[in-house]
């Protein structure tokens, strides 16, 4: 029979979870917030697996532990953790710390809470309204749908699971089979996400055309075309368009006018991959990159990205009015989506989804917005775009670096070409020895624990660095920091 | 061109980032885990939209902010929101507030790092494959695979998956098309993610047959024996079967050997969808509940839900030690997944899964697991189940309480029947004025703030409370004012 007195997990004293909540989070300003932001402390702290196994002391027993040992496994945790908001940390399209972001994230998880009923998130589904509305807006949207959702990946099969049913109502009964073959088309410079979505969705990876891209990796108009006339010729039904908007690599922005054109003679879905790019819409200065994306039906758009929002906080926009996001995805389970409730059942938002309980990913934003301004916001852009601009004047004035090409963006893609290569671009060997200079770079700077940055072989390129202007506390000097340390880490190359 | 001067949320001042954090999570102390924990405090403070909209003053708009409008802010969305720990939120299948659980989530927030690669998550990708490993020890297995998902809706879609994949590897390139027509089975009783990811991933929800359930919810293997032959007659391709251990409503086990046998002799793949139950698995004495699961191809199991993990926390398990998961949603992308990296890129599990970037979900059940031990959380279980039963035993002694079945989980069905109701149960409209009743209750203790516990027709039942029993704070007393706070919204009924 039960106890009268409560299992609490600190042995029923609610004092003592305070004092571990207080102590944690002191270690968290301590090793994340100031060191982990200090350009004077390691990025990383290298251990291989087998090593890091056994610093961390992963298995988990019967017994608990006492709670000077949970303080020191927060510790080591903490410490052999990558430090993503290092001003050192260019490996991926996210870096930065944003402390208003931060707190969202702290009070969500403190509140714990699902979005899918107003009942139980009153604040978040008015608030993500809010936000969305917002985002729309800035796509040139007064109206429309739209829904976060778990990574920008999810976003754009949402995208493509709403084109195929909007054509097609019937897929959601009967499925891919009552359907004629269907054809989707993107660049091959696209996320990977276009291709796993496909083959997830049911398409399957076949039905995924690859349109060619021109030498700044934007997709091309007349291929496009191409594309479309061969899809049908081969008795194939095109449904929908998928552009980029910041490609993962170059940094590339597709045509979106003349790619809007082509889905309007063809009567085809028209969605935007902006999940990297969608933020430069906040700048007046770049904004014209995506010209165009007022004519797309859906948009992707990470602001976890460029935005330092924290991950997860990917939107996915719709121009839509006719509620076919809840009509493509709802299943109306009687147990969450009452209908005999007391207040508007509108404000149920989470039968929108093809998940159940589904995480709050609105408030980190709305609360770094709220401090920052739109205006705040667009500076933080303006700047990343300055610092690549930077990088770039400073990496031409340097021997050892070759520029893959003139971005346009915040990637900054290039060669460091070591002491022993230069000068040697026309040897025969050249392209392969200067494809392992990369992958011995990255290695060198990860045991060092100085900074990271990623690389990665691209169509006919082999591996060149991708360097990524996101954080928003980077200066010149991380810049500088940069170049000085390509040249002693390949110094002896 | 970029100033020399970091561009920092704070006016470039650190300290000031530190001491809006520290603020804010001062709030959080104060606001969630003192007071949203306190049984004397209220468990909602109810506004109609319209008024809380203008109460939050959410519009985004150019200008940042000061830091005291900002903490004004936090403690409105906090104030405003469902305190899902507090004792009387008896809501969803999720609440409690487990302090380790909250410590790790903070420190993911803090570290926000994506899953991906060894490289910028070395500690979480060891970390979830010894969470995983001791999950799928409890199932049984001694060997498999698994990841963490968005949720136990995608997890039941990655099974789907995975399952259609095994038999026709040619799916993912070729599509459904390329397929005979497939159907899966799962009773009448599953959670309604089934048919959400049927019609996601392209089957239709029509390939879901809906096998009969008992009295108690429970599947009958030998219906599901006749649904086979049945659609097999129909030419239909018989793939899976998804058995549910916790449903949502009931909270009944599928007889998960009867099931397996039948997969056996038919050579279908077997999920097992615990989202709910899977925690049972902890305890000694309940886990006879789930006797067959170690026969299982697939099990989803959230740890958010019974053990108060935190949302979200959901694990899907596999018994394939082949490689399925990579093999199925696999795509290489070079720029991620680079195959010269100076460490095992086995150790990269970014392709496991559809998703790109994935949130770090095994910190908080690790570290609240090394706190509590998996003796602990037994307890945990226990007492949950311990409590059901003396709501039950408590219940049944006073009049205006009817059940709708002897729970065998900490699912509590039952109906509050007021006092003008009590004694007419022959009467015509008896049913349908006994379904009126919950409604009402219900908007009466939202309004009052007293607590929180959600109802639903089931079946051929008219409206009905779900009590749940998850919260791991929950004493004696609580499920005593659950029976009185009834009687006293109810008595004029």
């Amino acid at each position: 029979m039960a106890d009268s007195k409560p299992l609490l997990s600190l042995d029923g004293d609610p004092m003592a979870a305070e004092a571990l909540l207080q102590d944690v989070f002191g270690i968290v300003v301590d090793e994340v917030v100031r060191k982990g932001t200090s350009a004077s402390e390691k990025v990383c702290e290298w251990k291989e697996p087998e090593e890091l196994k056994q610093l961390l002391d992963l298995e988990l027993r019967g017994e608990g532990e006492s709670q000077q040992q949970i303080l020191e496994r927060c510790r080591a945790v903490i410490h052999y953790s990558v430090k993503t908001c290092h001003p050192r940390f260019f490996n991926q399209l996210f870096s930065g710390l944003d402390p208003h972001a931060l707190a969202g994230r702290i009070i969500t998880e403190s509140l714990n809470t699902s979005q899918y009923t107003y009942e139980i998130a009153p604040v978040f589904v008015l608030m993500e309204e809010e936000v969305l509305r917002k985002l729309r807006a800035l796509v040139g949207w007064s109206s429309g749908d739209g829904v976060f959702c778990p990574g920008g990946s999810i976003s754009n099969m949402y995208a493509v699971n709403l084109a195929r049913y909007q054509r097609y109502p019937d897929c959601k009964q009967r499925g891919l089979r009552a359907l004629p073959p269907l054809a989707l088309f993107t660049s091959k410079e696209c996320h990977y996400s276009i291709k796993k979505g496909a083959a997830f969705l049911g398409l399957g990876t076949d039905s995924v055309r690859m349109v060619k891209a021109d030498e700044r990796g934007k997709m091309i108009p007349e291929d496009l075309e191409r594309q479309i006339s061969l899809a049908e010729a081969e008795g194939a039904v095109p449904f929908l368009v998928s552009a980029t908007s910041g490609t993962t690599v170059l940094g590339a922005f597709d045509p979106l006018e003349a790619i809007a054109d082509v889905c309007q003679r063809h009567g085809l879905w028209l969605h935007v991959d902006a999940a990297w790019g969608g933020s430069v819409l906040l700048s007046q200065t770049h904004r014209h990159l995506l010209n165009g994306i007022q004519r797309a039906d859906s948009v992707a758009w990470n602001p976890h990205k460029l935005l330092s929002a924290g991950l997860q906080c990917s939107a996915l926009l719709l121009r839509d009015t006719s509620n076919l996001l809840k009509r493509c995805h709802g299943s109306q389970a009687s147990y969450l989506f009452q209908q005999d409730k007391f207040y508007d059942v509108a404000l149920d938002t989470g039968d929108k989804v093809v998940q159940c309980g589904r995480r709050v990913d609105c408030l980190k934003l709305w609360l770094m917005w709220k401090a920052q301004g739109g205006q705040g916001l667009e500076r933080r852009v303006d700047q990343a775009f300055a610092l690549a601009r930077y990088l770039v004047e400073e990496l031409k004035k340097r021997e050892g670096f070759e520029l893959v090409m003139e971005p346009e963006f915040v990637n900054v893609c290039f060669w460091f070409v070591p002491p022993s290569l230069r000068g040697k671009k026309g040897s025969p060997d050249y392209s392969e020895r200067l494809a392992k200079v990369a992958p011995v770079l990255k290695e060198r700077m990860v045991r060092k624990g100085s900074m990271m940055i990623g690389y990665q072989p691209h169509g006919s390129c082999g591996n060149f660095f991708r360097m990524v202007v996101a954080n928003p506390a980077l200066t010149r000097a991380d810049m500088d920091f940069l170049l000085n340390e390509l040249e002693r880490l390949g110094q002896d190359l």
